[in-house]
């Protein structure tokens, strides 16, 4: 940490400072240029966030220089993590396609579409049954009884089931049913559920809240490592910015500069950033090719009738085509995208 | 509503669009221009959000007309909103001060704060006991303990009391103790929170999120209200730009915009906006020019000292002085800022 | 400046960086951390932008200390900076109220509203001659002509006169015809308009571009300044975000933020930053109340015939009334907003 | 278009309103609703825009229905433009990538750095001579002298030539220099600039705005069409947003959406984007995949000793492997990138 004093401090004013630093276990270091003095400061980063030295007088800034992020940074662990789900590694050299409708409707709707991702090589099915929705007048979700399907969809099909939760007592409740749980944009911050999810023992998609920095969504998937849950999974899905052609910008920079930063898989959400399926396919394949380690699609088997987000998902036959697809841009940048069986 | 058709539309997919607008109750009217096919529709919208419309083959587009707000709108009630907590008005002609910490510190710092703020002027004292924190090593907050001296200086005071709540267990806890609960920017579309508070008979400060627009904050506002808590006050907090000079950047259009579009009182926090002590005056002015109904301000007695916050909290002696500047101001916008006593 | 040295950086690769920057005349010091090494280095920020320090092997980051503009800074000049234009003071304890129509339409529309707004209080008559205009099918100004009645009506009403300029050569037309030149938030990085605006001997108003931080508008006013034209008056016109409400984000907290980074005068151009006449009266006072030196406010005789930006802009009978209103809030703040002989 | 009359408006404000556009030559619809009525007005989008009918009493809002770009859309035009260099295409079936360094710093850099991008599979160098730079005392360029060794080193090695230019009379020189003329973010909306290259029969690469919308990007390029010149390439390099790990957030949604509303080509610039030389090679790859028809990538023989840009600069070894990783990218989307010779 760097402390940059005002060009008019007083002696006293710094040496109150470089004591107060020394107070907190710092050791400093005086730099006195032509025009400023800084204080460098070597030690704990954490102490400094509740210490004052930012309001003490003569202090203009503090500057820091280590990074807040802990047990998610590349350097604590340097090889990538591969969270294991079932026979399903996330992270490891295959790209993993999760799949499924935005909200769970029925049993015929999920389970048709459980069965149809899967021939098309998914590894996954995700379904919403607790939906975060703008409007209080839109379908919520069907709640436990989605909870059921997906754990019926999972068992026959053999896919891996993820779904997104809310609250603690949701948590409670998917942890009982999914082999995944989803923690959405809009719950990025909601620390207390974050504890919660450290404290389960499945993995956990943390989803990019919509102006969440690299540094806080960093910082969020250290609340749930921080509780002892190690397997989180990273999930781009787009940012708030400006531009309103698209729902909200994808932010496909950060898929390398968290593979940089961190040692977690990130996958990225290509229906959910744009809002619309006819980006989904291109947008698709430029994760793969920045890096991702696998996508979140969605996949509704009559989109006009969804009941939410029809016109971001994919048909079937859409979907299966994107599929073979992104296995080629996979094998191009030397990954593989694993169709299973139908593809022999 | 009105669905715009694709220039090459056919005479079938225009008839096809106009019987599904129809079968889900809207009365359409077609209209014929040069390079475009609008179809007008006329009914509820809510119907419109899970129809499938826009998925429809030959539909380029859809544009909502109508606001999907209700109870919280202008237009339902066109009389303000004065909330009442105590002898309390928040939403009237006098503006509401509230002030104290960033957190509840200890039974000293609580105590001595509400007594200064009470001298200057403020009407409620805030503090922070459940403490949505970006890391996961900084002080969380005192919970109960937090409560109950907040109940404390509220009866010792008279000053009406409000803190924030970040999941239905704190909330639940809250509301025995204080007199306003506050939802947190972070939290603006934890809906189940939104719901629960819907539930309860104390006003809710609704604090806008940091990348939310007007309409999906007076959309959370609505969440609340269709539970029956019609004591909602917004609370303006800066969102979230490029700009880094500023922690976010306050938006005050937002105050007169709110005003025309909502009933409900709108009060305007300058210190977390900002993150900086020395803009908060300026900018307390500003909201109250503008047209807010009240201001949330930090005041810490010793800010260098605070474990939250510190460089965005006032002196005493500092909001003391800006109680009485903003006393002028209010008076120049034709509001009134009492004193107390003190001032006589 | 403070060199960041990777985790993993060798003794030797410590040490080339710091030969490199001894070479380029820095003195440094290196300062040894338990997870960092980094290099504190005293010298010309100029240099080091252009030295490739941050690309040398061993080094993780650059992190700047000083701020990059001098001459604007207000600490190169502690007192505030008054602008002169005849007997008109920009900068002062007085509020200067600059108004008139988006683009000079007509001789009749200008000198109407000339002796209008100087009727109401205001200080000089602004005028669109150049217009940049986002679609090439929309009217693009008078042009030269434009500039003739500008002249005439400062001439007539002794309002000094503005007009935007957009290049090299309206800007020397405009030179020839007008008291202040404006360039506009497009041209805010348009490098060479601004040297060429420091090479004139008339003040120069320099709008925030819509996506600029205030250290590159800051930087953009020393463009101006570093040519020799120390009259730079600066003005906020709302930046953009993703809210849609309002056209762009007036951002008021630039206000004291600018007046504390840098010497020079401060207006707010409320009718821009909106778009919507109904927020300017709001807005216009909370300029006023955060510590802006002057509003520029869109004025039109008949705003509904308006041949650009109608909706923005007030009646002469509004903006008489907002004067008078104005005058309440500037004296509230310690400011004077002198209305002139006509109203007493 | 569609006028949404006020909850409020009276009989004869709807009339007004009606009469009013079809003074203008609308045709119009009146559609009653239970809570709005609104007029549905058939006609020519550039007629509304200075009609005042935003502003007449009982008018809610207008909403556009069509798009305002002509010459630039995917309707004007159904086929892909593919602008011509002398044997070079852009917007073909090939990938066309552009490169060199930030600035023309001397004849041995520019010569050799062109060589060697020639060898690894470049169509087209790249080099600045007109700098736009942030701060006044950063390298300006080398100018006119810039431009002949941009045309030497074309002519030496058959490469196509493209340069910067920022008014008009550095579009004058440059056109006589160099094959392709560029217009950077900062000029985006520098109308007269855009006009004048709508004068030169040259192709113009016109850069986004940083925070340009699509739409605004597009009317940027209606505005040289409008001219005549009708060889236009548009170039995405980031928007700014809140994140700051990247300078800029490349927008990769824009190459796709491009695609559909425009049939002009798109290229990707992923240094200026990012700022940051490892996330070039990441980016140009997602950049293919998602269907951009070429790259703009800064390569500099020795990126440490680079006058600009430095830190984005690929080394002539690194753009070569990057090459041969592209090539394979633009083969799994069914597109080529021709390495040229060396490649045999």
């Amino acid at each position: 940490m760097v402390v940059v004093m005002d060009l008019r401090a007083t002696e006293k004013q710094i040496k109150d400072v470089k004591k107060r630093l020394e107070q907190l276990g710092f050791k400093t270091h005086l730099i006195k240029g032509v025009e400023r003095i800084v204080l460098g400061a070597i030690g704990d980063r954490k102490e400094i966030i509740s210490s004052g030295i930012e309001m003490m007088p003569g202090v203009e800034k503090i500057v820091p220089i280590m990074k807040p992020f802990k047990l998610v940074s590349r350097e604590a662990k340097s090889e990538n993590t591969v969270v294991q789900v079932k026979d399903l590694s996330i992270g490891g050299n295959d790209i993993t396609v999760i799949a499924g409708p935005c909200a769970v409707e029925s049993r015929e709707q999920l389970l048709e579409t459980a069965r149809l991702v899967k021939a098309a090589g998914a590894k996954a099915i995700r379904g919403g049954t607790y939906k975060p929705r703008t409007s209080p007048y839109s379908f919520q979700g069907l709640e436990e009884e989605g909870l059921e399907l997906l754990a019926e969809a999972g068992k026959e099909t053999r896919l891996a089931t993820i779904t997104e939760v809310v609250d603690e007592k949701s948590l409670a409740s998917a942890v009982e049913y999914v082999d995944i749980i989803q923690i959405g944009a809009r719950n990025m911050q909601n620390f207390h559920l974050l504890r919660a999810a450290g404290r389960i023992n499945k993995p956990v998609v943390l989803k990019r809240g919509l102006s969440a920095t690299l540094e806080e969504w960093l910082m969020a998937a250290e609340y749930i490592m921080s509780e002892g849950n190690y397997n989180v999974i990273l999930c781009e899905r787009g940012i708030r910015t400006f531009e309103t052609y698209t729902r909200n910008t994808l932010d496909l920079s950060a898929v390398p500069l968290i593979k940089r930063l961190s040692h977690l898989p990130v996958i990225v959400d290509p229906s959910h950033a744009t809002g619309e399926w006819r980006l989904v396919a291109p947008l698709s394949k430029g994760a793969v090719a920045v890096g991702a380690d696998g996508l979140l699609i969605e996949v509704h088997p009559d989109p006009c009738k969804a009941l939410c987000d029809g016109p971001q998902s994919l048909t079937p036959e859409n979907f299966s085509q994107l599929m073979k697809e992104l296995a080629l841009v996979a094998s191009s940048v030397g990954r593989t995208l694993n169709l299973g069986g139908q593809n022999l």
